[in-house]
């Protein structure tokens, strides 16, 4: 016998297409819809900071019907669905017009700049229909901001007589394509940049990016695995769970998994940090919690919480900035050294921290000096002061025994759910109507998630109205804006009404494997669909 | 809207049966088949030790239609299906008699001698159908050997006016049943103990027993975790993942995801073991590996192996019981001091270990004083020592970014794959028939998996035969044998012919997640396929 592999059969989906795209469509310039921007944003973006709205209507438009040629580029981490924008962009200019050329730049961003490319064909396009992963193209991390890479792209985009770059990425990524688009614009080029909606940690989101993609195939694994240690912690009934997940800035992803799987504790990132709590609130908490399971003979549970915690705590958020300056320049910092030369409270915080974290908090540096975050093992962390803590509760009879996960990496590249598929796909069909429309600067968008695909609404979004000032390495730079959990939205409201229930009693969801057919095959994610009311 | 959770859609699932468990049935004991077991184990069994092989015949047997008693009981680590075991039991001894009892004792063996149980009804039932988890009952590891401990149990099936015990277990599980059917049978008292076959790690495996339940479950998780890491190394191109799997005694979980995935390096212990690998043997293969992917500009892969490597370098194996002599009675064990009193050959090997490791092979004890295989975090003793290595070669111009990752617990309790809902099921309702057909000590057990389930053989196996004497703290004990990877066997010369063209040319499988349903979904395990010949 052989047996058909599932990305084989993967190969075979077939994702729906909003009404208006699947026939010839137009797009048409929402001008009754203006975002106003800041004097400051406005005089870094002079040539594109008032690019209207984007929407689309069914029926030829008035540009002529000629082969169109587009590059793509993946960027940063991967995340599920990246290869269907792919598949859309290729779809869309073909049926556009046969002799249209789709190229994909090699290994991120500095493919562009090298003019490193693949011209895609109907032939590599089929392998990765409906594929995890970025690896058809590679991916990377290079940003492009000097005028000479922007001479460059625009020798790349000559030579390949480029009508537009499709630029798939994250909030930094598309920030980059605007710069690249105003670069263009300002420089009397008729190159357009379209950016995409990258990331798993969901965090690039507002009122008309309802989602970033990769979002939902990621939390689904991470839920499948969260309910499967619920599962193995009630059937044994003797450890303690903490896992830690993606999201340093936001918690999407923790509060997408706790909403589908139900743990005894869940902690968000903006919670601590709006309710200015310290390490020692949060092991209250925790301790608080064990102790009233054990009280019901249950020596066991589940906590989940985002990596982001550690620099959500304000007092160790402060100490970390602090260790940055005193750690500079010594050549061997040691606990207790840099305990002497901290100011009291940050010291006093410092040496409250179990020993291997002091380690690690010395040890880990990224290229710029400053500590990564990202390195340090939270979930030790929180498991040694929490057994610190019930130490010293003497009402507390029960046994811990504790045990650590991260869940990371495992669900950036898995094969993309229904949903992913299909508003990956959906994506790269508005991006190659937005780049033969000749707009430029805008996000390719699809509103309207929590309905059947047909009924979703493609747009393009000026990528400038999304944009604040941060100060980065000391200057204030125009960047989107990164979306926290919103604490008043629908969701973070959810979690509070719940989680009370969650912490004694087991309402434990064990979500299962993600299916790609049956009664929960066309979810969308959960966040999504409380977001728009109707779960 | 509603979302219909997956543990619903699964409740509904319902699993075929083979043929002949499908209507009447009855049991023969199948005279012609006798294995021969040594005087010694005779001598340990003395009234079972001669039992014959049962086989299944369609149409009421002699036996009288009467109401039976049946307890069950969840033992040791959870496995996938195990619910399904007990479905299968209820909804059969229901069919054959509507007054029959089913029993379920809670939290393991305990609960026999406690008598703590809970009478199973249709609702709790239709809960757990299809279910993962041992939740249902909880589950336990206490050994049930004392007389004190079976006069208990024997009160506890006078109480309930019990026919039989149904032992779902492991290896040391089902020894156990078959010593407690030894002690009724001796006692003149017609209680029947019958065994399932669990275990994850597949070592409960012999020429009836084609594979334990759970091992397909688990392994198709750890394959997907490892197919989707994978993608993600082939995308960004920069990291070196290790990944450890579950499995101390054999790498059956090992084998079966490296066949469904293929790694650049898959370790094997008992390959390892047999040509007497060294650490260093070990270290120097898996530099050669990445010196050869960074000449082709791979600075990328995958290793996965068995957390039981370190316990089967010989030279580690002998290192650790000389530790465990050494550091007995010591009361702080340094390093330094350790090193001091080990033979020279162990010393060498003990200070070439990573400071970390050694550490490791120091601190954490079991209950006995020995040292904690599964605790030693091998993943990243091989990534120090690979690194070590690669600085020594200067051949090697390439970058090396590792990463470290344990599978382990998120497989044990997730929701059961068709495979072993209906393997599961099929066992229960075999089972039952057993305890009808008045036999004790014996296996139930289903043949032909590579077959579909209709045409599954049930049977049931005489445990004393598939008995050998291990030394147990000492002393000669009669005990099942764990089945080892075979290295002459089908599944280990697939890999051996395989795996060279996966070293360096990407032959990446992303087996994805666990369908229930299409094309994917009724898929055996790829080892039962191999064994039988038809894949």
């Amino acid at each position: 016998m052989t047996m058909q592999s599932l990305e084989d059969v993967r190969r075979a989906f077939k994702p729906n297409l909003p009404a208006v795209l699947t026939a010839k469509h137009h797009t048409v310039a929402e001008t009754s819809r203006v975002v106003s921007v800041t004097t400051s944003i406005r005089s870094s973006f002079p040539s594109t900071s008032n690019m209207p709205f984007i929407r689309f209507e069914a029926g030829e438009g008035s540009d002529a019907v000629r082969p169109m040629r587009v590059g793509a580029v993946l960027s940063g981490g991967p995340a599920p669905g990246g290869h269907n924008v792919i598949t859309g962009l290729y779809d869309s200019l073909k049926a556009f017009h046969p002799e249209s050329r789709l190229y994909g730049f090699l290994n991120g961003p500095s493919g562009i700049v090298s003019n490193d490319h693949l011209l895609l064909d109907d032939e590599t396009i089929a392998r990765y229909r409906n594929q995890g992963g970025f690896d058809m193209l590679g991916s990377g991390r290079t940003k492009l901001e000097t005028a000479e890479q922007f001479e460059r792209v625009n020798a790349t985009a000559k030579e390949l007589e480029l009508d537009g770059i499709v630029v798939i990425g994250g909030d930094d990524s598309n920030t980059n394509a605007a710069v690249m688009a105003e670069w263009f614009a300002a420089n009397g080029s008729p190159l357009r940049v379209i950016g995409v909606p990258k990331t798993i940690d969901g965090d690039l989101k507002n009122e008309d990016i309802e989602v970033s993609f990769g979002f939902h195939t990621a939390t689904r694994l991470y839920s499948e695995l969260i309910g499967n240690v619920m599962k193995d912690a009630r059937s044994g009934r003797k450890y303690w769970h903490f896992i830690r997940l993606m999201g340093r800035a936001a918690s999407h992803v923790t509060l997408e998994c706790a909403l589908a799987t139900h743990p005894n504790v869940v902690l968000i990132s903006e919670e601590i940090f709006a309710k200015n709590q310290s390490l020692k609130d949060i092991v209250a908490y925790l301790a608080d919690v064990v102790v009233a399971r054990a009280d019901k003979g249950k020596n066991y549970g589940v906590v989940v919480f985002p990596e982001g915690i550690v620099d959500n705590v304000p007092m160790l958020r402060s100490l970390i900035e602090e260790l940055n300056d005193v750690t500079t320049g010594m050549d061997t910092a040691s606990p207790a050294l840099v305990t002497e030369r901290l100011a009291p409270q940050s010291a006093e915080t410092y040496t409250s921290l179990p020993d291997v974290v002091q380690e690690q908090l010395l040890l880990d540096r990224d290229s710029h000096g400053n500590i990564q975050i990202s390195r340090i093992e939270t979930e030790k962390l929180l498991i040694e002061l929490l057994q610190r803590e019930l130490e010293d509760r003497r009402d507390y009879k029960g046994s811990f025994d504790p045990m650590a996960h991260f869940f990371g990496y495992e669900g950036r590249a898995g094969l993309p759910s229904n949903f992913d598929c299909t508003y990956c796909y959906g994506l790269g069909v508005t991006a190659s109507a937005l780049v033969r429309g000749g707009h430029t600067g805008v996000m390719s968008a699809l509103k309207g998630l929590h309905l059947p695909a047909e009924q979703w609404t493609p747009l393009g979004v000026p990528i400038v109205s999304m944009m604040h000032e941060e100060i980065r390495h000391g200057v204030p730079k125009p960047v989107i804006e990164k979306a926290l959990v919103d604490l008043c939205g629908a969701n973070f409201k959810r979690l509070e009404a719940e989680r009370q229930a969650w912490e004694v009693e087991d309402k434990f969801v064990c979500a299962g494997p993600l299916q790609f057919e049956g009664a929960t095959a066309d979810y969308a994610p959960i966040s999504v669909l409380i977001d728009s009311g109707c779960l």
